[in-house]
């Protein structure tokens, strides 16, 4: 039912050569964990990130941006308020956006929220199966922001939780899958190394949101994503000794990949 | 007086393999300095990291959590009360927790608050020289966050502040030192490329609060994660030719550790 | 009309020796993006970095730092007041500061902060090219927080800027520029690499300050400030096969550099 997409695949190579050539601005309203790396992945892959997270400048900021992140990570203090303010803002300037909801489910303060910020529309939902389960209103059973579910069990509730918001759903793991409610896209690859770095799944929301503001349409953009970090992970891992070489490797190979075209 | 404890350890060997079967879901409330690179040492060695810092949060998450760090790094916005909370919460549901004192005594807003969090009881303190000097009381002439006396000076304190406050206290330099009031451990090892990395203290004590989380006793979980660290750094040192290679590698062993047995 | 300076250079080496001989206690004001990354830089270089950052401890902290970095990247909760109070403590403390005004002039909010933060009176000023020019009241055509301009283009704005303040300003870019005022320095060097790894722009404005908290002279800490990170991003240039492993051996060569004579 589903079809398979691979690095090296000619649409995804368009898309990330168009990435390169407008670097588009991509804000990310995210968490103290992954900020860093987060930034350090949107510049690997060729987009300008900026992390404008303050309640007062994001209603100016927002309309700029060519893409958002929204991802919940940690949520203290304002970061509640920014990201329901982020989505809200990029509803109202049509900026395309990207929603990680981090551990959804795990918390009824973290569902309450993830159920304030999706009125606002994401472009993309981008989670693990235990979030997307979640999303779905199933008992995922994640454990904090880990999941303890198998992609491929979360892809009906990935339908369905795009049929109901009208977004793209991602749902990361071994194989990564993508739908827009009617399609469903397969992208196998990755390394079992990536869930032992911080920060590899959180990243990718932002480099979809690179891909939204480069100009590619959602389900194109959620797949041009999930297909360069498959195969940068796969490439990254040749060599790795373990997640902190792993992790310097990834972010080489994001740096690289598609050069070789 | 104190024996001593090297990696290969038997007892270690045995509580390492404990932590990365349960795996266990190790909350954070930590700083905005070293939250990645904690999340990466917790990941790398095999616990499940969640670092859930809102304070409306907290009372929901300490309860499912296995093992907490509280961890005063950086102290802006509402993270005093996130940390008093996290405490306060841990006490009540019994979670055992990891308190990091950082920069204790440098300033008295700093001292007021280790002075709040500590009624809260502590399973475990973890600090340098500097800081376990001035739990005690005594002028630990701290730079900052540095240490600027050695861990065996602080070893009387350390037993002070472990009889004072029913908690294992460890103090980390060249040679670390972990006491329960009675008994003395020594762990020495390590490379003095540690301290030049950010978070390599830090990030103890969250592989001390995995440790109480998968069972460990207090002494035993102070114990594993010093000697743990001790092995990993001696080991990463070879070959790094400065503290970036050394902090990839670091996490390469932290992760590769044990699985030589 | 400008003097170059290039590593090696014996002023900058005595400079480097009397830092590590110091090793200045460096407070940093900011961003939740490059926190650890930037206290990472100061380690290697061999100062004591300290990440103080909330309201009320900054009034007690600033006095004792020997230098401090404020840095405006991420804006969230109380940031922006720490960073008017901590310039505001500097001021009347005699604590040597910069000012890294990050994205100067992308939004009203931004502007307005750096307005009023200038008010204190930094030492030293430094950004790029975009940032330098918003704050010459030219239109510096930033996008976020990446530079569209050529640092040689800035240099006039600079010039005023520095006679406007009474502060060194500093342009960072493929070329670096210094100036007082009268005196221009260029400190060529660096690699394209270093744009792409977040933090090695905004590390560098907490460097600066560890040269001032050593006793260095606006001017001499400025220039080596830039003339140590253009030959460690060239060194570390050597054999990265991408950004992840250039922020990895930049961390080494600022360690290692200097120990070669």
């Amino acid at each position: 039912m589903s079809t398979n997409i691979n690095w090296p695949h000619s649409q995804v190579a368009e898309d990330l050569a168009r990435l390169r050539q407008a670097a588009p601005l991509t804000q990310c309203v995210t968490n103290i964990v992954v900020a860093g790396f987060t930034a350090n992945v949107l510049l690997a892959v060729g987009a300008s990130p900026a992390m404008v997270d303050a309640l007062d400048e994001i209603p100016e900021f927002v309309p700029i941006a060519q893409g958002l992140l929204v991802n919940i990570g940690t949520l203290a203090n304002d970061t509640p308020r920014a990201a329901v303010r982020a989505a809200a803002v990029a509803r109202a300037s049509g900026t395309p956006w990207v929603l990680d909801p981090v551990a959804a489910g795990a918390t009824k303060f973290r569902s309450a929220l993830v159920t304030e910020i999706l009125e606002h529309r994401p472009t993309v939902i981008k989670g693990n199966a235990s979030e997307i389960l979640a999303l779905a209103g199933a008992q995922g059973g994640g454990k904090g922001p880990d999941s303890t579910a198998d992609s491929a069990d979360a892809v009906p509730a990935a339908i369905t939780v795009a049929r109901q918001t009208d977004a793209v759903v991602a749902i990361t793991g071994v194989v990564d899958y993508a739908t827009d409610g009617a399609e469903v896209v397969a992208v196998p690859g990755g390394h079992d190394l990536m869930p032992r770095v911080t920060g590899t799944g959180c990243s990718l929301g932002g480099v979809i949101a690179a891909f939204l503001g480069a100009g590619a349409d959602p389900l194109r953009a959620t797949v041009a994503g999930l297909a360069v970090f498959a195969a940068a992970g796969e490439r990254a891992s040749q060599g790795a000794a373990g997640p902190g070489s792993f992790a310097a490797a990834f972010l080489d190979e994001l740096y690289r990949i598609g050069t070789e075209w």
